[in-house]
């Protein structure tokens, strides 16, 4: 798919998911996508697990409540480690979020939906400890995000944005062409 | 360009630019691909500036010391603001990092190059504040990043990275497939 049209045609799908599984090699893909994405100093503070084994799976959705995409085939855990890129600076925020929009684009040029689902399971109720403590994750990592992949079985719908001229400027701030 | 090879083909380029304009239709689409980057609760965040003005360019351009980007024809300021998503929680920087990704991919698309310059406006010396004041952007508005926009004048060459098993894995911490 052209990359204009991938993101044009990116959505933040919260609907039903087919429960068609997803090969292995879209899997791979995704996560390269994610891999490829600049990171501050090159720190490569983002890592990935993809779940797409149906009782691991089916552990993690009971973790999540309210629940989110519990009929998705597959979830990406995007994690992060607090790496400092020089002195106290440290971009892993912008790492992995780099990587989830690769990721997001990716999933979108297989044909499949996701949703970037971040203050869900960050919330003071911490589900993506929960995870992360299910699954033995090592301290120094911490589970950030979750990105569903799956076909859609419902409509998508683009999400309303901010005319390009309240955000987009030239030469001067508020200035148009 | 298909989007994976898109991905595949973005790198940080430091090097020469050559002196050709940038046509307005292209600043057009890479702003664009940026406005249609996903944000926390759709909060909209960030915002952007063109600058292909000569005048203006040289100017920002001799305030950035170190210098970087020196001949490149155009530049993308990227701008932030706190807006909360809810209570006391802001994805501002989640949001205007989905944006530059998406626009560095857009930057490829087109034939162009450009490098993420964050750390370096941002750090202690405040370059970003001081391009801020020169152009009376408004203090609710921070300037996070410089993307120069351009076609290179060198070779490009991509960054070395992790092998893959070191950072993504299936259904389990640092499990292969």
């Amino acid at each position: 798919m052209d990359t204009f049209d991938t993101i044009r045609n990116r959505t933040s799908y919260r609907g039903k998911y087919k429960s068609t599984p997803i090969p292995k090699t879209d899997l791979i893909k995704i996560l390269e996508a994610g891999i490829l994405a600049p990171s501050g100093c090159n720190k490569q503070t983002t890592s990935f697990i993809a779940v797409d084994d149906t009782e691991l799976l089916d552990e993690l959705k009971s973790l999540i409540i309210p629940p989110i995409a519990e009929t998705a085939p597959a979830f990406i855990l995007v994690l992060t480690q607090k790496i400092f890129a020089y002195r106290d600076k440290c971009f892993n925020i912008q790492d992995y979020s780099a990587a989830i929009e690769n990721m997001l684009l990716a999933i979108k040029a297989l044909g499949y939906e996701s949703c970037w689902y971040e203050g869900h399971i960050t919330d003071d109720d911490d589900i993506a400890g929960k995870i992360a403590k299910h699954m033995n994750i090592p301290d120094e990592y911490k589970v950030v995000c979750i990105l569903p992949v799956g076909k859609p079985d419902e409509e998508t719908r683009q999400t309303a944005k901010k005319p390009f001229e309240s955000r987009a400027w030239f030469n001067g701030f508020g200035k148009s062409m």
